[in-house]
Formats: structure tokens, sequence, C-alpha cells
């Protein structure tokens, strides 16, 4: 099997490697926000980057291999978890988080493009559920910590209870077209404290 | 203002028109689940349903005026409403409502579709929220019964709770890549029911 050049580790920080990659995955990003996943040209991205066009298709290959690269690329730069002390708050900072993300000016149709492109495509489908998996795994300290301070069981599973806080705000933004608004947030994060405290995400109830 | 032809009000059960209209959203709904959104052709759509290309492009003019169309069939055709007599199960004859449909062969793939059209299309988009209201105006009674036996607050908000059921199930559908089992279906309406319960969708805390 031959390597795969777009592996993180493959990348040295600071190196013109990183240089090109970061010049093309903000042109990407750009583009994708502008004009949507239908619309994402691999030449235009390398005009837009400064970058060989050559480059772009021997690296990334496809729309999809851009838009998973990118995703890599976000799931490293997205902000680590809180430590508040209270479950409640931590959960409060994390359905904000989500609130802020998708209702960016820019993010939010980035957002929109990637999850329209994991719609359409296996390749970005697979990145976008690595994507979430790492930013759960990324919070998941903040249920190991609400466990020994006895807030919630001890089986308590993390993923579910952040899927919880993330669920009905990406269900406004992708569905019901609900507003992602301070209510939103709060209640994004209430009812979810409220169902880890019932017990509702221990192992024990799955 | 002309006269809008696809207005459900225009259509006459069992007549030519209906007949037509029922041809063409079915081969649009078959080529959306077969093939996705970007790939929806109206001369297609219209071989498909064996009826005149100049029909077709003049009522439904667009791809994602097809799409509009078709979520408002699929909002007068979706189940009515369970009356188990308890919230817990009401809710989870929801949850299991909306995994079904999201798991099974046709539907899955045609609602992947039309949330994709959704996330590019702004009619498309505004034809999705249309549908999600519906669905949720259609469930409200199962919150109102609750509230009336006093298994919840008087001021609980019925489509904040049902959109609490349906959104970790679209979560893992769209984002996580989670599955939509069993397991889901419970913790879904057992999460809605506790935090319902707890008062978190009461006016009051919003």
């Amino acid at each position: 099997m031959e390597q795969d050049p777009t592996a993180p580790g493959s990348i040295r920080p600071g190196g013109r490697t990183a240089r090109v990659r970061d010049a093309v995955l903000r042109a990407a990003g750009d583009l994708l926000a502008e004009r949507g996943f239908a619309h994402l040209d691999l030449a235009e991205v390398a005009a837009r980057a400064d970058v060989g066009k050559t480059t772009v298709y021997r690296r990334w290959r496809t729309p999809a291999g851009l838009v998973a690269d990118l995703l890599v690329d976000m799931a490293e730069t997205s902000l680590p978890h809180s430590n508040t002390g209270s479950l409640r708050d931590d959960l409060h900072a994390n359905a904000r988080l989500v609130a802020t993300t998708l209702t960016d000016p820019r993010q939010g149709p980035l957002f929109r493009a990637v999850i329209a492109a994991a719609l359409t495509d296996d390749t970005a489908a697979a990145a976008l559920h690595r994507f979430y998996d790492t930013r759960l795994t990324e919070w998941s300290p903040v249920i190991e910590s609400a466990i020994a301070r006895g807030e919630v069981p001890a089986d308590t599973d993390p993923r579910a209870v952040l899927s919880a806080v993330s669920a009905p705000l990406y269900y406004r933004f992708l569905a019901s077209g609900d507003p992602l608004d301070e209510a939103a947030v709060t209640a994004a994060a209430e009812a979810a404290a409220a169902a880890a405290r019932a017990g509702v995400f221990t192992s024990a109830a799955r």
C-alpha cells in the first residue's frame, strides 16, 4: 500500500508541506462556506491557495478527499473541554460551543457543506464520523469528573451524554430550522444533565 | 399572483391532476433515494413517471420545487400520533417511528437526499422545516395528554419534548454515524421523558 501523504504524521509542522496544506485547507474551507460541496473545484482551490494544480490533485485527489482532510484539521484545532467543577456548567459550555460554531458566519456554512458532503459521499461521511468521535472523546473528561463527584451514576456513558447535548442543536440546524438561541443552548445542556442524573445514559440502561 | 397548481387545495383526489402528481412524486422519490439530490433530473423524473416533460417543468419548475412538493406529500401521508396512556410509551412509539423511517431501505436514503437538498437550497430548506413542523404538530397531543395526566408540568412545550426525542436519532443519522438501534430508540425516549418530567421544557425554563 502506498503511503498516504495526507496522514497527519507525514506533515512536518512549519515545513513547506504544512504551509501548502494550511493554504489549501483554508481555500477549500472558504470555497465550501461560500458555495457548498457541489461547487468545490480542486483547480479553483489550487488557484486560491496559490499552489500548483498538480500538487492538489496528487495529494487530495477529489473534493471528498479535501473535505476529509479539512475535517482532520478541524478536529485538531477545535477547542479543548471545559472544567468548571459542575456538570451543568460544563454541559452548558459544550452546548454554547456547538451553537456558537453552527451560527458563526464562516463555520455555520462550512458545517452545512461538510455535512452535505457526508450525505452524498462515503469518504466524507467516514471523515465526519471521525471528527465527531474526536470531539466526543475530547470532552469525555467532563463526564468522568461528574462521575467522580457523584453527580451522575458511575457507569454513565460519556459519549451518550455529550451526544445528547449536541443533538438538539444539530436537529435545529439540519432539520427543524428552529433558532439556535440562548434558550436552545440552556435546554440542550439542562435536558442532557437531567437525563444523565436520572441514569438514562448508563450502560445498564442501554 | 397566478394560482399555484401544486397547492394541496387545488388537487382533486382521484382526478388526473392527482394521478400525475402521485406518479411524478413516486418517480422523484425513487430517483432521490437511488442517486441523491445532486442527480435529480426533471426530464428523467418525467420519463420514469410516464408524464410529459413539459407538464413536469411547468408544474414543479426545479429539482428543489419537486423536493418541496414531495415533502408536502410525505407530511400528509406520515403516521398519526400514538395514544398509549403513558408519556414514556408514546415517546417510545415516536422514537421508534423516527428510527424505523431513517433505517428503512427506501426512506433512509430519501431523507438523506431531502436533507442534503435543504442544505444547499432555500426552497427545499423551507419545505423541510414545514415538514418537521407538521410532524411536531401531529404528535403534540401526546404531550398535552401527559400534561392532563399530571406526568409533566402544565406549561411543558410539546414541540420541545418531541424535538428532544427526534434529535439524538437525527444526530446519529447525520453527524456521528452511531447506529440507530433499539438502545438508541430507548435512550432517546427516556432522556426526553426524564428532562420533561424535570421541567426542562417548560416555558418558564426557556
